[in-house]
C-alpha cells in the first residue's frame, strides 16, 4: 500500500512538472524528480494510458541523431476557472499546461450585484463552456478568484467590500448552480495572482515575493519560503490596509483612513489628476500616465503624490519580507511605469541596504489574466495531487 | 543505511521532545511521535546509554498502581549561549531542557565597543563557564544573539547600528577566541526572541506570531506557518523600519525618519516625557509608566503618543500576517502595560474585522532572557538534528 501511495504521488509530481514546466524529455524528468529512468518510463506509460500525457518528437533542432521524445500534457482534462473582478465577470476553460482554451466575459456594474446574480452569470458561462468541451473531455476541477477575503475550505466570502458582500456562501452557491458534482475552490484574487506569477509569470523560481494587485483597492499576495502567507485564518497579506498616511489620509472602504489602498487606489489617482468622478477603470489610469508623459503638470503631480505613497508601502514590505521581487498587478501594471522612479527613490531612502541588495521590481507577466490563471491552478490541485486516483473515481461516477 | 538514518533522526526527534516539552513517559513519546512502543524503548535505551536522557519515577500523583517512568534530559551536555544586547554582554551555560545552569554578565557601554573587545569579554566568560562545567560535561554547541542584521551561515554582522558595526565577522572571531573547536551560530536578537517565545514562552503551539523586541530600536521576529520569516537573504522581519510617520517623523538610526523604531524606541518615549538625555534603559521606561499611573500629565501624554504609533505599527502587522499572537519583548515588556489601551484602540480602528477575531496580545513570557534562550537553541540545533552522530564524533575528537 505504501508503494502504491508513492507511485500515485510520483504520478502527480510528474504531471505537475509537465503542467507547469512544459514539454520535457523522460531524461529531463528523471533528473528533475531524482528518480531512475525505468520508474519514469512506468509513470509515463501509465499517465499516457489514462490519456493525461502523450509523447511526441521535439521541434526540429537541426542536430543529428535521434531526438528524445518529449512528454507533454493532452487536452483530455480541463478545469473551469472563474474570476469575479472589479469590472468584469470571467469564465474560462483551461487545459493541462495552463492554456486558456475558451473564455466568456461579461462587464460587471460597479455597484452590487448580489450573490445569486453573480453566481448565475458565472454558472451560465460555465455550463456553456462545459458543453462546448464535448463528451471526450473531463472537467477535473473548478476554481474561482474573488476580490475579497475568503474563508479557506468552503469558499465563503467573509468580506467583499467592493460588492458589499459579508459572509456570502459563494463557493457553495456557484457549485450548486454549475451542477457538475464538483466542489468550487475559491481564493482571494491577489493571493491567486501571486501564486500564478510565481508558477507561470514574472516570479518563476522565486521563494520570496510580494505581489500587489490594484483595482478599486489594493490587495496583496505574499510568498514566504515558497508558500503563500496565510496566517492563522487565511486572511493575511492585507497590505492594502497598511496605514501609510496617519494625518490627513483619504477615507478607506474599510472604515479607517490613510490606508495604502485609499492613497494609491484608482480613485486617489484620478481625483489627484482632476478627473471627473464618472471616469474609472484602467483606460482612465493609462490616460493619466500618458498625460504625464506629455508633460501635463497636474497629471505629473498626481503621479508624484501617489507614487510616493506607493513607495512608502513597498519600502515597508521590502523591510519586512526581504523578497527577491515585488510584482505590480491589476491596474498597478498600468500605473507602475508612471511612478517607478518615485517608488525606487523611496526604496533607496527607507529600505535597509542589505535588504535592498537583490530585490527586483516588475509588472505582472500574466497581466490581467494573473487572477484567472491562479483560479485555474486551484481547480487543478486535486488532479495534480493524485491524477490516477482522481480519474479512476471520475470514471466510476459516469 | 536508510534505516540507520531514520533511527538517528528519530533519536533527535525524541530528544527534542524531552528538551522542549519536559519529562514525558515512553507511552507519551510513542503517541507524540507516532511510533510503536518497542521503537521508543530502543531509542530511549540508546539515548540513555550515551547519557543524554535518564528515566525516573514521576512526582507522587497520589494515584494507585505503578506509575510510568518519565524520560528526561540529563546534564551531560550543555551549550554556551551569548547575548550582545544594548545594555549588557551575557554568557550562559544552558543544559538540555533549556535551564540556564550558570551565567556571567557585564554592563556594556552605550557607545562602541569594537568587535575585538566584545568578542574577548564574551570568550573570557565562555572559557570560565566551560572550565566550571567540569570534565564529565560536554559542550555540544555555541549560539549567540546579536542586536543587528546577521548573515545566515557564517555569523557575519552585516549591519549593527547600535554598536556601529558594518560587516564584522563576529561568529568567526568569537569561535576563534573560545578555542573549543566549535562553530558559533549567530542570530538576530529579535529573530531568536521570537523563536524562543514560540518554543518555550508565550507563543507555545502557535504557527503564526509577531514578536516585537524593543531596546534603543525595535526589532522583529515573525513566525509564518511555524517557521521564522527569513526572506531571500535572511534579512526580513525589519518591522522597526516600517515608516509610520511620513510627515514630521523623528530621525532614525537607519538614515531615514518616521520609522516605527524612531517613534516608539526608548528615546522617543523619554523625550516626549521630558526626561533628560542622560537617562536611558528599562528603569527609565518604567518610571514613565509609573508616573503616568500616578496621573502625571506629561507622562500620560508621552504614552498616548508613543502608544498610538506603536498601535499603527501593530495594526499594520496584524493586517499583513493574521497572527494568532503579538508578543512584546525587550523594553516593550515594560512599556506595553502603559500603552495597551492605545494599541487595542488602533487595532479596532485599523485591522479588518476577520483578521482581528482571534489575535491575542502578550508580553514576552521569557522576559529579558528571550534572546539568550533563543541563542541557546541555536547552539542545540546540531545535537537535536543527530544526537548519536554528534556524540560519536565528539568522542573521537577527544
Amino acid at each position: 500500500m505504501v508503494q502504491e501511495a508513492i507511485r500515485r504521488r510520483n504520478a502527480g509530481t510528474l504531471l505537475r512538472h509537465v503542467h507547469l514546466g512544459g514539454p520535457v524529455s523522460r531524461a529531463g524528468l528523471a533528473e528533475r524528480m531524482g528518480l531512475n529512468r525505468s520508474t519514469i518510463m512506468a509513470l509515463t506509460t501509465e499517465l499516457t494510458r489514462v490519456g493525461l500525457v502523450q509523447e511526441e518528437p521535439p521541434p526540429d533542432t537541426g542536430r543529428a541523431g535521434r531526438p528524445s521524445l518529449l512528454v507533454r500534457p493532452t487536452d483530455r482534462c480541463y478545469v473551469l476557472a472563474f474570476d469575479v473582478a472589479v469590472d468584469r465577470l470571467v469564465a474560462a476553460r483551461v487545459g493541462l499546461g495552463g492554456s486558456i482554451l475558451e473564455r466568456r466575459e461579461a462587464a460587471r456594474p460597479r455597484a452590487g450585484p448580489d450573490l445569486h446574480r453573480v453566481a448565475e452569470v458565472l454558472a451560465h458561462f460555465g455550463r456553456q463552456l462545459h458543453r462546448a468541451a464535448g463528451p471526450e473531455a473531463t472537467c477535473v476541477g473548478v476554481g474561482a478568484s474573488y476580490c475579497g477575503m475568503i474563508r479557506p475550505g468552503d469558499g465563503m466570502v467573509r468580506f467583499g467590500p467592493d460588492l458589499g458582500w459579508v459572509d456570502q456562501a459563494f463557493g457553495v452557491e456557484l457549485g450548486r448552480r454549475l451542477g457538475l458534482g464538483l466542489p468550487v475552490a475559491v481564493g482571494n484574487e491577489a493571493h491567486l495572482g501571486a501564486q500564478a506569477e510565481q508558477q507561470r509569470g514574472a516570479g518563476v523560481g522565486l521563494d520570496n515575493l510580494v505581489y500587489l494587485h490594484g483595482d478599486v483597492g489594493v490587495g496583496g499576495g505574499i510568498i514566504v519560503g515558497g508558500r503563500l502567507l496565510g496566517g492563522d485564518g487565511g486572511y493575511g497579506c492585507e497590505l492594502g490596509h497598511m496605514v501609510v498616511n496617519p494625518y490627513d489620509g483619504r477615507p478607506c472602504g474599510c472604515g479607517s483612513s490613510g490606508c495604502l489602498e485609499a492613497e494609491v487606489g484608482e480613485r486617489a489617482l484620478l481625483d489627484a489628476a482632476g478627473r471627473p468622478a464618472e471616469l474609472f477603470g484602467r483606460d482612465a489610469i493609462r490616460s493619466v500616465v500618458d498625460d504625464a508623459d506629455r508633460g501635463d503638470p497636474m497629471a505629473r503631480e498626481a503621479l508624484r503624490r501617489v507614487g510616493d505613497w506607493l513607495g512608502i508601502g513597498v519600502a515597508n514590505l521590502i523591510n519586512l519580507f526581504n523578497p527577491g521581487m515585488v510584482i505590480f498587478g491589476g491596474m498597478l501594471c498600468d500605473l507602475y511605469p508612471g511612478v517607478a522612479s518615485q517608488v525606487r527613490g523611496r526604496i533607496c531612502r527607507n529600505v535597509l541596504p542589505v535588504a535592498r541588495e537583490q530585490v527586483r521590481l516588475r509588472t505582472a507577466a500574466l497581466g490581467g489574466d494573473a487572477t484567472l490563471v491562479g483560479a485555474a491552478e486551484l481547480g487543478f490541485a486535486p488532479l495534480l495531487a493524485d491524477p490516477l486516483g482522481l480519474l479512476a473515481a471520475s470514471a466510476r461516477r459516469r
